[in-house]
């Protein structure tokens, strides 16, 4: 690609959503935040664009927001994953959809059991679309405190390795590093992670806890 | 504790577990190589202490080195954990076993089911041992070398907080980070993170990945 692609963020008015319209916006993609309702999304994006100072990012229902971007994020509760999938099947034809969901429940979350919830949503998605899960492991924070630097990874599975680059270098533009691990059943641990940073925070002297990769 | 607990690394030959002893022993831990065959165990303790320069490892049979030790540490193949850890019971009776297990498949590894290794060693051992899982993603290579500082952080799981406490001290005496991250249910993560690892080598410009924690 040589333009930006436009990224629309499904579910996206919670804090992991606005955060990432925040960290993409700034970075000179055009960011559309979807909703269920329109007036949510329209609410939002006012609000990050106050934020911005700049009349940068959209807001629309979900299927309308999904069939204008080149490239969808899907940031919805747990709860909500299975059926947001469901209704978002026509909209997202021939699209890439990035899962960033993490199946845990708070306070004491165990790690959920394969499959993966990106590897459930393209089995209903089927190959037209091109899931890739990434972003499990951003605290929202952290997304939204746009003084400060992001020094997390960003972990991406997906089934087709070209998918997975195009998502990467989305995650670059936000400012992070991204790492292909592989395919769609690895990110059940993506999710299990989720559920160690809630550990790391809760019982070491940390907060916002994630995680980098270190090597050689 | 006061003086230095010992330590005894059951299943040591390998290249984990030697790399486990170097580290202890330059730190000045009393530290025990076990092996199923004596012979073997008293072989690597021999190499060892030549690259240490001194005659600080011992080597027994596993079950004599675990009832001569403080804690344990097992560091068998994945296919050799159940039969180790029944075979141990007796020897391990009112004491920590770390158990480093990670029952991960090469080359195309995916993350294991729930239980954990750690939850299946401690269902068969009992209270009477407290089982610890850590060192689940701590490369050998890095631990062997001598030289090199470590920049990769242990995550500790277990039932009693006090046996992950315990092990954490010896973590920390072996030039690394521990962070407790809840219990032996979590360890399948880790697991799962070993998995992670092995693709972040394969498809990254990256060699001897591991994960370090950050957070503000």
């Amino acid at each position: 690609m040589t333009e930006k692609p436009t990224i629309a963020i499904l579910g996206g008015t919670g804090k992991e959503g606005r955060g990432l319209a925040l960290r993409w916006a700034s970075n000179g993609y055009q960011v559309i935040i979807g909703s269920r309702q329109e007036e949510k999304a329209l609410g939002v994006a006012d609000e990050l664009n106050q934020i911005l100072g700049k009349d940068l990012i959209l807001g629309m229902e979900n299927s309308q927001a999904a069939s204008q971007a080149d490239i969808n994020v899907l940031t919805v509760m747990a709860s909500a994953h299975e059926p947001a999938v469901k209704s978002l099947k026509d909209a997202l034809r021939g699209k890439i959809l990035v899962d960033a969901t993490a199946r845990i429940k708070f306070p004491n979350p165990k790690p959920p059991e394969p499959p993966s919830a990106a590897r459930l949503a393209q089995d209903v998605l089927g190959y037209e679309v091109q899931v890739v899960a990434a972003f499990q492991n951003i605290p929202a924070s952290s997304l939204q405190d746009l003084k400060k630097d992001l020094d997390s990874d960003v972990l991406v599975c997906a089934d087709q390795r070209e998918a997975a680059d195009q998502v990467s270098e989305l995650i670059r533009g936000a400012g992070m590093n991204a790492y292909y691990v592989g395919d769609l059943d690895m990110a059940v641990t993506l999710e299990g992670i989720t559920a160690v940073l809630v550990y790391l925070n809760k019982y070491n002297d940390i907060k916002h806890a994630s995680i980098k990769i270190v090597g050689s």
